[in-house]
């Protein structure tokens, strides 16, 4: 399993007008923290990029618990623990860093495909090699 | 059952370096969806909100079909298929008009919720009177 | 002179906390406007990339003089006044529709690039001939 | 004059097509950046909320330089250089870190408001007095 825990702080672009952070942020949130996992693990996801890969989502959900707020500051926590599989996924816990209450959790399923044709490929070594270590 | 198709087109603003629509933008699109589905009945949703009622997500989820692409005009399909029940579901299709082809699905969860407290209420009169014509 | 005038809703994504539209929105706002005039020249923006041109802007300003809010039906006015020069300038006017107030101006100024080498080149033939017509 | 210097990653959420950061999250990323200067100070935006008040844009201008990019490293330098006046101007620089290019100027103009009923006001004693040391 690999695990990571991110920072992020709540801006007013993400607000809207019921106070509360935008329901399609965290999305962008859950993006902040695969992309933090992955640049923990020694694999940038712009160096899989730049060797000809990219992951687009396939599926996404998002269990809203609690509202985040402005200025909030948000832990994003990220897992994968699955390694050998065409699908990868990841789990998300956000957490309110002040209160330690969870206030959305979710998962994101993607897909490796080559960013040329932009057709499926099986997961890359370098991807499967970055996140061995944390699989034994 | 009601049910509401809106266009939209997608805007470079909602493109990103893969080339597609950013994964999160779709939550956004569902958005327009139910916005105008509501409109469609009769009661906008901010004459929900000028009445003193917030509608929050409790829970969304997406899957990626195919990927949206920057000026493609897509339709977005909502429909609402149970009237009487604490939590609103809106499910969704997002189908780009020139090939008819479907390039994601999902749907949302709410729960009205007063907005002052931002606690929660059963569904309002209103809304149940401007839906129930659809139901008969 | 070209002009154009387009119709946007205000979504509940445009909005901030503050119950008003972000700041950074009517660049997005901007960006609908000035497709949608090149639209209505005959030369849409993603036939412009298709030659292998691009658009980007060197400089932007918004002067914001009333606040959009939530569900408001805004009209974009596009306007490109010089046909000849390096630069394309497009000034907006962005006016809500219901009470006819402008509530923010601004314009954009851009540059051709050639897609590939991401290098400045002059306004394309193309651009030129689609908008001719319009200074004679 | 204060000065303040924050961090900030390019998400994949930020990037257009043209595989550049949009040209309106620039607007965000100032955001960011007066934030910072005001915690900096020891007066969170959000307390100024708190006591009442916000701080709307007037007015913003960017200039883009040189492009930003997927996963770059940014520092958004924020400067107020002029303590008391109507009108708070803040100034910005972005600047990629790992090559100290400067890749967008620009500056906000806000004028204080009051949230409830949102008209003008002067700065706020608090506002005055967590800036003023800076300015002796």
């Amino acid at each position: 399993m690999v695990k990571h825990v991110t920072e992020i702080r709540v801006r007013y672009a993400d607000t809207d007008k019921m106070q509360f952070v935008y329901n399609g942020k965290y999305l962008e949130y859950f993006e902040v923290g695969r992309t933090e996992l992955l640049r923990g693990t020694g694999l940038p996801y712009a160096e899989l990029e730049a060797a000809g890969y990219q992951l687009p989502l396939i599926e996404a959900k998002v269990r809203y618990r609690s509202p985040g707020r402005y200025d909030d500051l948000l832990q994003i926590e990220a897992v994968v623990d699955t390694l050998r599989s065409a699908k990868v996924r990841i789990d998300y816990r956000v957490i309110r860093k002040e209160t330690e209450e969870v206030i959305a959790t979710g998962y994101t399923e993607h897909m490796f495909i080559n960013s040329e044709t932009k057709r499926p490929v099986k997961p890359p070594q370098m991807y499967v090699d970055a996140l061995a270590p944390y699989f034994e």
